[in-house]
């Protein structure tokens, strides 16, 4: 398939089908394409939670308007972004970068010392709201990583951040849940939205141009 | 080229060659697959602007920065979030749904009265901030797009949004700008990051599992 394909093809599924698990190469190469994709600055300032769990998956499904495909999928993907941007955080990446390239770049450290002179110093709030949007360049990586291999994948807002952070323990870890993702194979013979036509708004209601 | 190969092909472009435009064809194609892609409750509640004039491009560049990839590329796209949801912008979504499929669906008729009443009762800043995520999913889907057809693309966070708006007149629309992405060709040997090693945090350090 090619993107467009994929696109038409993958729908937020309604239903999945309990008895088919998604092979673990998939997952992998859905989890790889967003740890691939851009984040502002290459800072990747969220992480993925991977849980299979059965337990936990039915305590998260609690307090997420008890949405099945939870439970029915075989993953769900958390992404979870950086409480705030901190200083270490920063360096780690500018270090790493450096490590990997195996020399300094003299525009990259003028941009190091260009974050850290404007994140650290801002509202927590305000730098997580910047990485949780980030977290979302990841979705639209997910979806289409997905699609390519035939999976099918819910995005989820609907849940209690809270609480999810809680089960997870991730504010231990500087981190707070952004979105859910399970992964699964639609049961089209009780899912009600696999045969309605995906709608979306007119080109001409979508885009303007500045000539 | 498949997804994988794509995001390791892609880069923030820094010097793009003014020299090259890119076909219309590929624009499109990059369009419609943001226009394809999820929103949240498949509202899209965001528009794209592409601007070609050259010198609007030359307002935006002066406060932008002075990003060069803004002029030197030939297409910059901007992507604009709904400043609020109003009922009237959640209905005609709806509405055109139910336009487009030729029946009301009880299930999806809840769902806009759930919608109804829970957005536009929300503070405007609340409903744009979750409207500017959603361009984020358009945007990683754009970066993969542009990738596929062997376009370079340079996502920008880096500029002063009430300017833009004003420039482009977004706010008599109800729409704020969120980001911007150039398009173009990367000019390789005036660009000091082509031949850098991409640097992405190891699966180790970005995935946790919990079985």
């Amino acid at each position: 398939m090619d993107l467009i394909q994929i696109l038409k093809w993958r729908y937020a599924t309604k239903k999945m089908n309990p008895a088919k698990a998604v092979p673990q190469e998939k997952v992998e190469h859905i989890l790889e394409a967003v740890r691939l994709t851009a984040t502002s600055s290459g800072l990747q300032p969220y992480e993925l939670i991977v849980v299979t769990n059965p337990e936990v998956r039915e305590k998260i499904k609690a307090i997420a308007w008890g949405q099945g495909q939870i439970t029915d999928g075989s993953h769900l993907v958390v992404f979870a972004a950086w409480d705030n941007y901190t200083a270490d955080r920063i360096n780690q990446m500018f270090d790493l970068t450096n490590d990997e390239r195996g020399f300094k770049n003299e525009g990259w450290e003028a941009y190091r010392a260009k974050l850290l002179a404007m994140y650290p110093g801002r509202e927590a709030e305000a730098n997580y709201q910047h990485a949780a949007r980030q977290a979302y360049i990841g979705l639209g990586t997910a979806l289409i990583a997905a699609g390519e291999v035939e999976v099918d994948a819910t995005p989820m807002e609907g849940f209690d951040p809270a609480a999810l952070d809680e089960i997870l323990g991730l504010r231990a870890r500087g981190l707070r849940s952004v979105l859910i993702l399970p992964l699964g194979y639609r049961e089209e013979d009780k899912d009600w939205l696999v045969k309605l036509k995906k709608v979306r708004r007119s080109h001409a209601n979508f885009v303007t141009e500045v000539k």
